[in-house]
C-alpha cells in the first residue's frame, strides 16, 4: 500500500485494491457515521448500524460485501470493513516522524550495543550489557535494567521500567508507565506467619509484535520464564504474574488479572477486570467474559463467565433468574405449608 | 475567605461565617473525633457518631445545624459540617509553597509556549508545540510528548505522561503515574487471527477542575476524542478506555474499568471496582456500585448492582438470599417427591 | 548461612543445617520439578505432585520429612520444603551488587540528610528535608518529595513516586512504578453537586520489612496516617486508600481495592482483585476470596468469598447451585401448578 494518503474516493478503492467506484469525490479524512461530512468517508461495520448510515452525511462509505439496504452516498464494498478501516486510518493518519538519535541527556553503559537508527529520547538510562535492537524507539523516561535484550523496530514510551535480564522480540510496542519483570509475588510464612521472599529468579520473554498498553505489569518467573507470545496484546493495569504463559495472538483486556503460573492459549480472550486462579488452563481460543473469574481449566474454544466461572450461557442465564430468588423462597415456604396442610387434613 | 489560619473557635465561626460561640478557646487543629485534644476542633458529619462525640476529649466540634444531642464541648452548628470542615481543613494547612521557574534541568522545546508563573521540576520533559498556562507546576519528571495543551493553574505529579496532542483545561490535578493519551486498545484479527492494530487517530480533553488520582489511565479516542468533563474526580488506577464520554461532577473510584466508547453521565457515581460495558449510556446522577458491572444502559438517577448489573434493590435481595440457594433446591427436590408420592397413592 | 553457593548435595545439606546425604553429587542449580536435570536440585513442596518427581530427571530433591513416596533420585527431608527450597535460592543466586553512591545527575536538596552506603541512581531526585538511612537503594528516577524520611537497607525501585512527608522504615522494598503518598479521594459535593477538594493533610506510614509490588497506590490519610504494618507484603495494581490501617505480616495480592479507613488485621490474606467497603474491619488471620467483596466485618480467623461476601463455604456452595437456578424456577411453577390442580379436583 502507498504511504501517500489517498485525496478521493477512487484513490481508496485503489490503495484498498478494491473496485473502482463509479462516481468519485474528494476524501478530506475518515470519521465515524454520525460524526462524517460531505467530504469525509466512514465505514458501517455491521448491519445493526444501517439505519445511521441512512442519515449519515458522510460522503462516502465502506460496507460489507453482502450489504443489502439503502444509503444516500456512494458505496465500497469490502469483504471486511473494520480491517479495510484501519488500513486507511493508517493511510490517512501517517505516525508521527521518529526522532532517531541519542539525546545527550541519555545514560547509556559503555557494555550496551545499541543497533543503527535507533531513538534514545531524554534522560533514558540503559544499564549494563543492554542490546537494543535497529530501529527501536525510547522515549524520554525509559529505563532499562541491566542485561535487558530489546529487538528491532520496538517502541518503549515514557517511564517504562524493563527490569534486569528481560528480553523483547521485534516490533513490540510497550505504553508508558507499564513495568516489565518486576519480582513475582512469593513469599513463604515461616512458622510464626513472617513473610520469608522466594527470591524471584527468573525472567521475562515477550516475543515479537506483542504490544502493552500503559501502566500494566508482566512479573518476572521465580524460576524459568514469564512468557507473552507473538502477536498477543495486552491493555491497560493488566497483571500477568510470575510463570504465566500466554500464547499467541490472545488478548487480554483492561484490568485483567492472571495469577502465577496460569496459561492462556493462543487466540484466547480475557474480558476486561476478568481473572484466572494460579496454576490453570484458559485453553486455545476459549473466552473469559469480563469480571469472571476462571478458578479451574478452561477447555478451547469454550466459553466461560461470573465467579467462579461456568460456562457462559448457564452464567446468564443463572443471572436472569437471580432477581427471582426472594420470591422463589416465598413460594416454596408457601407451598410447603400448603401440602403439609393438605397432607395433615 | 482568609489564608491566616484561625487561632480561637472565634476565628473559626467568622471564617465560616457562623454565629460566634458564647465560649470562645484556642483551637491549635484540626483532627478526629476519637483523636481531637482539648486544644483541637472536630466535626460530627452524621448522628450516627454522636455517642463517640460524647466521649471526644476535642474542644469543640462542627454539628449539623439541627443536632439536638449532648455533647461535652462547646458547639458550631452549621448546615454542611463536612463542607465546613474541608474549608478549614484549607484554612490550617495551607498548600506548600509552589515552585516556580525553570529547573535548569527541564528540557523544553523552543516551540513551545509557557505562560507566566509556570513551575518546571527537575528532568521535566516539554514536547514541541506545547502550550502550558500561567501558574501551573509540572513536578519533576513529567513528560509532555508533542502537541498537548495545559491550561492554567495545572498541577500535574511525577512520572506522569501527558501524550501527542491531549488537552487538559485549567485547575486539573493529575497525581503521580496517570497516563492521558496512550493509545486505545483496538485491534482487529484478520483471517489468520492475528490481530491489526486500529490506529488511534483521536485525542483525550479533559475539562476544568477535574482532579485524576494516582496510576491511572485515559485512553485516546480511535477517532474525535475520549472527554472527561469538568469537576470529574477520578480515583487511583480506573481505566478511561478509548471514546469514552464523562458527564461534569461525576466521581470514579478507584480501579473502576470504562469499556470503550461508555457514556457516563453528569453527577453519576462509579463504585471501587465497578465497570461498564463498551457502547452503553450510564444517566445522569446514576449509581454503578462497587465490584459490579453495567453490561446495558442505566437511567438517570438508578443505582445497580451486581455483575450483570440489576437495579441496586434487586442485586442486594438476591444476595441475602443466596446462601439459601443449596437448601431450597434440596426442599424443591423433597417436595416434588412428597407430592409424586402423594399422587401415586 | 555462608554466601558461597553449594556445589554438591552436601554442601545443600550443611547449608540448610540438614543430615548430610549417603550419597553426594554435583549440584548446579536449582528448578522446577519438570525441567529440572541431572545435576539440579528441585523439590517437592507436597505430596500431590509425587508423581511428578517419580518422572524428573533432577538429580536430587528436597522432600517434606514425612515424605513417603518412592522417587528416583537421592533425597533431602526437611519440614518445610519451600522455606528451604527459598533460602537455596538466595545462595544460589545471589543478590546483583548494589550500586553505591551518588550518580553524577542525582539531585539532592542541601537539605536532605543521606546515610552511609547509600546509592542514589541516576537522574533521582531528592526533595527538602529528606532523610535517607544507611544501606538505601534509590534506583534511577526515583522522585523523593519533600519532607520524606526512609530508613535503612530500603531498595526504592525505578519510576517511584515518594510523596511530601511519608515514611518508609528499615528493608522496605518498593517496586517500579508504585506511588505512596498521593493524596487521598476526598471530595464533599456541595448543594450544586460540585465536588469540593477535602484537603488530604494526613500522611502514610510503612513499617519495616514491608514489600511493596509495581504500580500500587498507597494514598495518604485525610487527617493521621494511612499506615502499612511490619512485614506486609502488597502485590501490583494494588489501592490502599486514605486512612487505612493493614495491619502485621498481612497479604494483599494483585488489584485489591481497600476503600478508605478499612482495616486489616495481621497475617490477614485479600485474594487477587477483592476489596473491602470503607470503614469496615478485616479480622487477624482473616481471608477475603479472590474477586470477593467484603461489606462487613470479617472475624478474625475466618475466611469470606462472593460479592458481597459471605462465609466462603456458604459462597462456594451457592455458586455450586447457582446454574440450577433456572430449572428450579422452572420447577417450581409446574410443582404450584400440579398442587392448585390437585387441590381443585
Amino acid at each position: 500500500m502507498s504511504m501517500t494518503p489517498p485525496r478521493t474516493l477512487r484513490d481508496v478503492a485503489a490503495a484498498l485494491g478494491l473496485e473502482p467506484p463509479a462516481q468519485d469525490l474528494p476524501i478530506a479524512a475518515l470519521n465515524t457515521v454520525d460524526e462524517a461530512g460531505p467530504d469525509e468517508l466512514t465505514f458501517l461495520a455491521n448491519d445493526r448500524y444501517a439505519l445511521r448510515l441512512k442519515s449519515s452525511r458522510a460522503g462516502a462509505a465502506l460496507v460489507p460485501a453482502d450489504f443489502a439496504g439503502e444509503a444516500p452516498m456512494p458505496l465500497l464494498r469490502t469483504p471486511r470493513p473494520r480491517i479495510a478501516f484501519a488500513q486507511l486510518l493508517a493511510l490517512f493518519h501517517p505516525p508521527r516522524a521518529r526522532r532517531t538519535g541519542r539525546h545527550p541527556t541519555a545514560i547509556v553503559a559503555e557494555s550496551a550495543s545499541v543497533g543503527a537508527n535507533v531513538g534514545l529520547g531524554a534522560y533514558v538510562v540503559v544499564g549494563e550489557n543492554v542490546r537494543i535492537g535497529d530501529g527501536t524507539t525510547l522515549h524520554p523516561h525509559v529505563v532499562v535494567y541491566d542485561d535487558v535484550t530489546i529487538g528491532k523496530d520496538c517502541e518503549i514510551h515514557s517511564h517504562v521500567s524493563l527490569r534486569e535480564g528481560i528480553s523483547l522480540g521485534d516490533r513490540v510496542s510497550v505504553h508508558n508507565g507499564t513495568v516489565i519483570g518486576a519480582d513475582g509475588f512469593g513469599f513463604e510464612p515461616d512458622e510464626r506467619g513472617h513473610l520469608l521472599k522466594v527470591p524471584q529468579v527468573g525472567t521475562v520473554r515477550i516475543d515479537d509484535d506483542v504490544e502493552i498498553q500503559a501502566n500494566s505489569c508482566v512479573d518476572r518467573a521465580a524460576l524459568g520464564a514469564t512468557i507473552v507470545g507473538t502477536g498477543t496484546k495486552i491493555d491497560n493495569l493488566a497483571q500477568i504474574a510470575h510463570g504465566c504463559v500466554v500464547g499467541k495472538h490472545a488478548v487480554i483486556c483492561g484490568q485483567v488479572g492472571l495469577a502465577g503460573s496460569s496459561i492462556v492459549g493462543d487466540h484466547a480472550m480475557m474480558g476486561g477486570q476478568s481473572a484466572s486462579a494460579g496454576h490453570i488452563v484458559i485453553g486455545a481460543r476459549a473466552k473469559v467474559a469480563a469480571q469472571s473469574g476462571a478458578m479451574f481449566d478452561v477447555p478451547d474454544g469454550t466459553e466461560v463467565g461470573g465467579s467462579p466461572a461456568i460456562p457462559v450461557k448457564d452464567a446468564l442465564r443463572a443471572a436472569l433468574f437471580l432477581p427471582q430468588l426472594p420470591d422463589i423462597a416465598r413460594r416454596l415456604k408457601k407451598l410447603e405449608r400448603a401440602f403439609a396442610k393438605d397432607q395433615d387434613a
